[in-house]
């Protein structure tokens, strides 16, 4: 396995490989791996000659410095867990690497991203959705992955590439979950054990939605008020939002109708968790 | 001349050309082609394989729709012209085949788009990032053509390309003017005989920047003022703005130092023409 800390190195070897007709996989990361990414990993290899994983905790899309430096990191354990995957390139370039200074530009995708996620984190979605354009200029992969755990962020990533007539198919991949419901996520691991075994209420609240869809039930305001119940009888979690919205434009339903998005966001003390399903009827 | 409608056939014609090892020159234009494009292209046909012109009257650029439809525009003309310097593909697509219903996409160069011409011109610029970082991404040029009279836009899509990582190559192609001084522009058919006669006084004060540098003036405030005179002796001449920057971060110095861009706007009634100069020292 590869391991490019410059641009210049990374696109070099792309080049190479596409002229020699290698189509690129490519999951975006800020490291700490768990069985979500590797899933991706998996798959990319299945579907590519060659799998690039980039590993780079985004300054750009944390409210306060701060907390991208408590990210959790453990660059060892990423290296052999996503070579065991099927990597072939990891892409680790540092923040001054990415945003020389004098760094000026910044991607908007409106109004889908100030529902949900942005409502509380402002400018969130314009750090995401500029990062990943720039990988996906760098890495020019023919394929990009990422997890339908955080689905807004997909599909802000689908419209975008829609919207600037970018070339790389954008695939979004199941949620990976945990034996109790868990969705797989990087900041699992900052959880104490007691929440940890509370966290798991999410997708509890989250089956129960389906449950509701599967008894006939379409009425959005009987659905996530059932689901508050759910979360909210649970110690020591709080609920930031329950939406269901429309699946691509994000626009909140009444009424479940063709496919929407169930997504829930809730802070365990201070550890922020969201998960979501998908509906379709 | 091949002509193109559709993203999707403009990309795949690009996709064989530069299979087959062809370079790609490509020269974004709103069509009312004069000689500042036409130079363009003939050096575009010089350094490249395959020269592409896009035809297309951006509405994110304007302020009110309005001002898009009364572009000049004379299609038949422009073929011609294009034709006859070079051109073997236009590309001129319509505008919802660049911006179809449900378009979210915008991008920002921070700082450089709110000076000069961005002062007045609110948005003007996200407009311009926009639309060119589209059609880079449509046409995938080895080599893109912008013109130095539009200096500051100029500016602002290096630091674009820079920032984002991509590919094409930025040429910045030197201001072609009349016999008088008056920068080619496409919208200067809009002017009357006597407005155009009277428009030469841009570059008249320009010359009298260049002038004063010659002579050893450094200050910017006495050269500002001079300029300003002649400007303001001309009779329906409205100054917008007379400034001197900083070439490559545009912002205003005191003193002439380096690469400095002297930059004028000036209205003609409702006509407004921009011109500029550098000077390095």
């Amino acid at each position: 396995m590869k391991i490019f800390n410059q641009i210049s190195e990374m696109k070099a070897f792309i080049r190479e490989q596409q002229a020699s007709g290698n189509a690129v996989g490519f999951i975006p990361t800020m490291g700490a791996l768990h069985e979500g990414h590797l899933s991706m990993v998996k798959r990319a290899a299945k579907e590519n000659n060659i799998v690039v994983v980039s590993i780079f905790v985004n300054p750009l899309q944390f409210g306060k410095p701060e907390e991208a430096d408590r990210y959790p990191a453990n660059m060892e354990k990423d290296l052999k867990s996503a070579e065991s995957a099927g990597t072939h390139v990891i892409f680790h370039p540092d923040v001054m690497e990415m945003y020389p200074e004098g760094y000026k530009t910044y991607i908007e995708v409106k109004e889908i991203s100030d529902v949900l996620c942005g409502v509380k984190r402002k400018g969130h979605f314009i750090g995401v959705a500029t990062v990943v354009l720039k990988l996906l200029n760098i890495v020019h992969p023919d394929r990009a992955y990422f997890g339908q755990k955080d689905a807004q962020q997909a599909v802000i990533i689908k419209q975008m590439v829609r919207d600037l007539n970018m070339d790389p198919e954008i695939i979004v991949s199941p949620t990976i979950r945990e034996n109790d419901g868990l969705a797989m996520s990087s900041r699992n691991i900052l959880l104490s054990e007691l929440q940890r075994s509370n966290a798991a209420v999410m997708y509890r609240s989250l089956k129960k939605a389906i449950e509701l869809v599967n008894k006939g039930i379409s009425d959005c305001c009987r659905i996530k008020s059932e689901m508050e119940q759910i979360l909210t009888n649970q110690a020591n979690a709080e609920v930031e939002y329950i939406s269901i919205v429309e699946a691509e434009s994000l626009k909140e339903v009444k009424k479940i109708q063709g496919k929407v998005l169930v997504a829930v966001a809730v802070l365990f003390d201070s550890i922020r968790l969201i998960d979501n399903v998908t509906i379709e009827v």
